[in-house]
């Protein structure tokens, strides 16, 4: 397909993840996650986010939510969560369909949802004939490419605690968060009160496989068994594994994150120069969401694949991906100008 | 506990409908439905509903629900209904659990949806990372004590077919509608296009048992199994064919749920007469939502148990009953006036 | 229906039980089970059993057994049973829906498992592919009739304890065991290290209506919850407290199963004359199998229904009741007779 | 770790799929299977068992089967297979989990199962109390490395289509089973009634990736959204395209397959000379089951690595694999001869 910016799964693997995947192709390795490439990457994890982290590897964002949420409900839980948000719009029931719980919509705000909006699913705790409000989840980038600062982040995982719920973050694209905050990982995640993490890559340069931490190891006694029976179990674990370990070499994750970012950025800034095209939601991260006239975006579409988002008010997306280039994003608006003369 | 206006299922059984009970205690009849008192409250069903209609009994309001959405959703299907809905609010999460459905909640008016709302969810059909839209889902009577008009239940209906989708009503208190619209079960409910119905009575004078209906045979190849991995088949089931046979003689039911509607009617009526206090809702069966000052909250409650609807707002639910008398509704009043003092 | 031997639950409601229903059909009485009947009958059943026991009511069998179930596993557990286990032949895969288990059948010896052959299925502990092992569940009677010995019951609690498992106990026909060890029901439940116990009373002269008895405090936790989310929470549910007051009543129950083992008693000792029939399995409760020439099967049948276990091997099962009566065995016996001159 | 006959899938990826892979990691690419090498993958799966096969394509083995079990299923139904199936051992209940349905074991002879033994199960259809006999399930090659005839096949794919049910295929061993029979994968599956298939590589050279089949396009309207719901649509599907492309390029899988097999046989024959150890299954694919002195297990693993199949018996199994060479075979035998002196 042509290159454009229609997804940053669109995108293939950095040469770096390809390499390492490359050199743990030799002899034999235990199945299962007991070999040493897992193993180190596991130790690189808590590196990052301390030594008490529990790190389980599964194959996809939807696979990684699952577990994570699965670890921390019981079926008659309700999770708590934007309108927007991947487990919600996404994954096609996937979490109601593994965790038996309610999934609660909130109306969220440029992608993000307050303590306030939450508040309002707060109730019939103790009360059998209500699903018990049991977890908070986030995306951190958000879907809309919006960020959480870390207070905000601290907030919701207090009132979670208070209520004696839990945190979640859907870390799809918690690179370009870390990026767009200019922070480690733990600082707004761990640090912040987030109990269970899904751990992305594969929207920032890897292959694929996804990393579920857990901060509180009383929560994963159970998580080995809900991850074989979610069917998330890789055979041949350690090429997920080296993924990781190429991830973190010499900030891998960081120079592809903060490369996509400035793309973003970029396209950002030369898009606010067209008064006929109006940016939706703030550019934080890797993803831009505007609203185009209508008669340009087909052929746009022709020349850089892109999808359009909301039908009725034109509202497009474009994500930006650690191999979209300056030159790219310059032809990209040329073209817009063009067209909408 | 003390006679009050706490909820239509906290009165016992009409007499009729237990004598019904005893005279269908006799000798031996075959279980799980096969005996002559289902079969003949099946043939009453179709006097009024239809022949072609399809009936299975359960045992309760809950499990009714879950019968009729099950037999027509798959796991990745999603039901669209009203955040006030009982099956959104108040079924414990019985309804993902067990289908393994995303449930969509709308914001109601006055407890009953529109088709506008329902449109914000009818997307991503065909695309396989969203939730495909199933069912539309409405009650009738409301939660709130409101009512669907027949042309409001026929444009959810047919907005419904139009993609698709089923339209499945909840009549927990199916008989109070019928009142309040002075019509037959069958003219607001097949003939508007339902094409699921929970028909309960246990809120309406029976002591337990509901009926699930179809309308279309085409839906119903699987049920039997479904209600007997859903705990829903009944074995002494004679006792709830025997009861539904009690609420159709002589129209019982018609008696019975247009004296509560009335005694909701007569207690409005005083109420509109008292200026502190606020009914939120339109009064159309036998479901009465107020703000009332605070302070005599409790007070009232002590004399007549009823619960608080909204505790920030001081709402009220007030229900009547089938048992609830005019002296009941004087005396209520008459304290109100007191307290208010 | 004609009268005969097809189920125990054929038979009606004992009239002390139906007594007891219109009783509590007074005034109003908070729903699901906070009325004084529920309360009352609570307090029987810890008088029964212990003062800590948790008595959840729910609606039948194959309900309690999914809810007794639900408490005490996880989804990746297995439940090890009989082959011709209630819970594995005769809940169209109720268990499996809702508690997410794996169930492994057991070769039984006369509907009885023994430790020899649970031990089988006693491995893949803290093996993450393979189900682990979480509930050992027996039928006291069994599904063929016969009784396990307190010894028998105490071997396969300690077998599940010693492995962190529970012991399950399906009582559908718990009265007519304790009868026949002439027990009470604590010594062989709870006393012999049952966990969780499904008390019935419909196959003796109930209405409808089982308890969960759970016997350590510690697993009830959320039972509330499972309960409601698994369609089990009556409404007006003093009207199953009632019930369970009549059955404990002046020992209503032991009348009542006295009455049917005796009947079963009756007509093996008549059958046990006939060398053309051979019984196939202790007759220890109020069940009879026994293989019958094939040409009098039908003939029979028409006189006095009954059902055919094994097509094959032309075995027939003859369950008696609380209301069958002596000259119905001496009638069925003669008509045998008759028919195999 | 040391290599040895512990699994294949211990074994790396081939060097020619790593290739194919580099080769697919260039530009962009949509997501989800709609790329160019997904779009090849399916068209080479059509060559090889017709047109009319539907191909999804999805992460692992138990993902593979529980999606194609989905696909034929509904949640009252039941499945029958081997008690050593995968489906059964040694997937932790995903397929209950997943489908619902209930698993019914048969004891098998060599790892295969017999429309004998099958039969015992296929009884209650229509009979609402019983799971309905939907599936029966068999692997090929089985897990005991025993292969089923495609006269084997027909018979048990006649029976469950007599019974309107379905024939599933594990074939994560699939390609061991086409070399040792001799025939193209049509043949012995397709050809044979199967009506699905879920055709694996992991344990033959690739790195990850199965594909579900289903030679019935009446199946598959639902299955994008079950493989979306079960949490096994991969973003970047070109990868595992990628890889099946060079699988059946220049037949690979074969070369693999026969290699693993042909050392599989040499081991066989070497140790049919050693009268302490007796090889306990026939040695139809790459697998041998051995019972083996014990004293001698624990130092032969601590050279090669293996697992103990059966710890009462003193069963081993040895697992050989694509990169298996001669000269370990030798090295092996020769070992247990040394430690057998």
């Amino acid at each position: 397909m042509k290159k454009g910016f229609a997804s940053d799964n669109n995108s293939g693997v950095h040469p770096a993840v390809l390499e390492k995947i490359a050199l743990a192709n030799k002899g034999h390795e235990k199945g299962y996650g007991e070999d040493q490439y897992t193993a180190a990457a596991v130790t690189v994890f808590r590196e990052k986010f301390g030594q008490e982290t529990e790190v389980f590897f599964v194959f996809n964002g939807t696979g990684a939510n699952v577990l994570g949420l699965s670890a921390v409900t019981q079926s008659f839980n309700s999770i708590i969560c934007a309108e927007t948000a991947h487990i919600e719009e996404d994954e096609c029931g996937a979490p109601e369909k593994f965790t038996g719980c309610k999934l609660l919509p909130v109306l969220p705000e440029f992608g993000k949802i307050t303590s306030e909006a939450v508040q309002h699913h707060l109730k019939g705790f103790e009360f059998e004939h209500h699903s018990q409000p049991g977890v908070i989840s986030i995306s951190q980038a958000t879907e809309m490419g919006t960020i959480y600062q870390p207070s905000e982040i601290k907030a919701l995982a207090d009132l979670a605690h208070r209520h004696n719920m839990y945190l979640h973050m859907d870390g799809a694209r918690l690179a370009n968060a870390a990026v767009s905050l200019n922070m480690d990982f733990k600082e707004f995640t761990k640090d912040c009160g987030v109990d269970v993490l899904s751990f992305g890559g594969t929207k920032n340069g890897l292959m694929l496989g996804e990393a579920v931490l857990f901060f509180n190891s009383k929560l994963t006694a159970n998580v080995k068994y809900q991850r074989k029976q979610s069917m998330q179990l890789y055979s041949k674990m350690r090429f997920v594994g080296a993924q990781f370990l190429a991830y973190f070499e010499n900030d891998l994750w960081k120079k592809t994150a903060t490369h996509s970012n400035k793309m973003a950025g970029l396209l950002e800034k030369e898009i606010q120069k067209i008064p006929e095209i109006k940016i939706t939601h703030p550019v934080e991260s890797n993803g831009i969401f505007a609203e185009v006239p209508k008669e340009i975006i087909e052929p746009l579409q022709n020349r850089f694949p892109f999808y359009i988002w909301n039908e009725e008010t034109s509202e497009v997306r474009w994500m930006t991906s650690f191999d979209t280039t300056e030159n790219e994003i310059h032809e990209f608006v040329a073209l817009i100008k063009e067209f909408l003369k």
